[in-house]
């Protein structure tokens, strides 16, 4: 049970606003509920109806505020159309986040990508090559922002996002930047690239910015082999160029 | 200008059942537009703004109806929550499609793909590596969806996609059938595939079905060098492989 004045308070938290002064996020959902409980994140709450205690009745909170909600309360505090089974409050952390990024591998660095469920794509992306260090223009969505966080299918609890100034960042960074970009080398066997360095992927509609992209070292191109598109999804074309950088 | 009858009638075409009864789709702002006149796509009505209007002053529509509208008409018509200058009606004529189909080339099957930006994304993909066959299971998201087409950045109109039943489709195609699968073998150089086949893609969720697997030749694997990460994206895992296919 859970009191009205509670459910008030946590839907403040649909607020983007209120989540970045206490530096906490929303997770929803069974599969990222699991997640989060599995990499050991710091749960301040958890709003879950019966179906949910039942099936994950072996789980006790170490510490945190437990409420059983019906299925009318939890609309209320998500921001989804059709929230399913459980809320989260859980710790941003970060610091836990930079003990885990790894140096000298390949860092993904972010120019002002737009989208949510690309950036949410991008991180898991990241994750299922081992990529841990992403590293984001100021201009780009907020990895905490919750389409993002619900895109990267867990990805939110293994790598590390830094905001930075990115082309100040990529100067002084002293590793190869490969830059996707229309001007670039095709990727072939014959000029492999090395798995240490920076892969810049730029903005949906705009591409890389001219002052990030004068700190490519190396400009990249994925074979347009049909000719007649225009360009690749942003995390389509990150998912190509880190398989090939990592491979 | 145009009627309240006229905008009544037309704001019908929001309803997906409308457009399927008539085998047309909508295609909503300038981008989407431009590839549609580029196309030859034969369109059959436009509205657009009077800012519209003015940039593309030089086309003229061979045939069909055009309205001005003003910014409230246009969301009337539009599905989505921003519209962009114009709103366009255009016919399937999928015969056309089909002439575009090359075959012995890769052919990209999609099993029960549910997310509208996903399937749009794939098509944008295959597009771009030319790919322009794509083979959908029945219970795969419709094509001509609103949200497909915005997502296909143009491809709807230089892809041809047909549903099937797809388990026996597989079976009796003929081409060695690529499946990306946990069970795979790893995409290396050394198990070098071919560039006449079948790529198939399964559901976000669930992978591909038993039904469609069993007509799998080659079960292929991306490498999970995260260790840590479940699965990638569905659009993102099929760029990977055709990138590797088509290299």
């Amino acid at each position: 049970m859970i009191s009205k004045i509670k459910l008030k308070e946590l839907a403040a938290y649909r607020l983007q606003k209120r989540c970045d002064e206490e530096a906490v996020f929303v997770v929803e959902g069974p599969k990222m509920a699991a997640e989060a409980i599995a990499s050991g994140a710091s749960i301040r709450t958890v709003c879950a109806t019966r179906e949910w205690m039942l099936a994950n009745g072996e789980w006790r909170m170490a510490s945190g505020e437990f409420y059983e909600v019906s299925q009318t309360e939890l609309e209320r505090l998500s921001g989804q159309k059709n929230p399913n089974q459980v809320w989260m409050l859980v710790e941003r952390r970060m610091e836990n986040g930079k003990q885990r990024a790894e140096d000298g591998k390949l860092v993904l660095a972010l120019d002002h990508i737009q989208d949510p469920g690309n950036m949410g794509t991008l991180m898991r992306t990241a994750d299922w090559f081992g990529v841990r260090h992403i590293v984001c223009s100021h201009d780009t969505v907020g990895c905490f922002n919750p389409k993002v966080v619900q895109a990267t299918m867990g990805a939110i609890f293994r790598t590390w996002v830094e905001y930075v100034d990115l082309p100040q960042w990529l100067a002084s960074c002293g590793m190869p930047v490969y830059g996707a970009s229309l001007h670039g080398e095709p990727l072939k066997a014959d000029n492999k690239l090395h798995r240490q360095g920076v892969l810049l992927i730029g903005n949906e509609s705009r591409g890389i910015s001219p002052e990030a992209m004068a700190a490519v070292t190396h400009p990249v191109l994925i074979p347009n082999l049909g000719g007649t598109a225009e360009s690749l999804n942003a995390s389509v074309a990150a998912g190509i160029l880190i398989y090939e950088l990592m491979r």
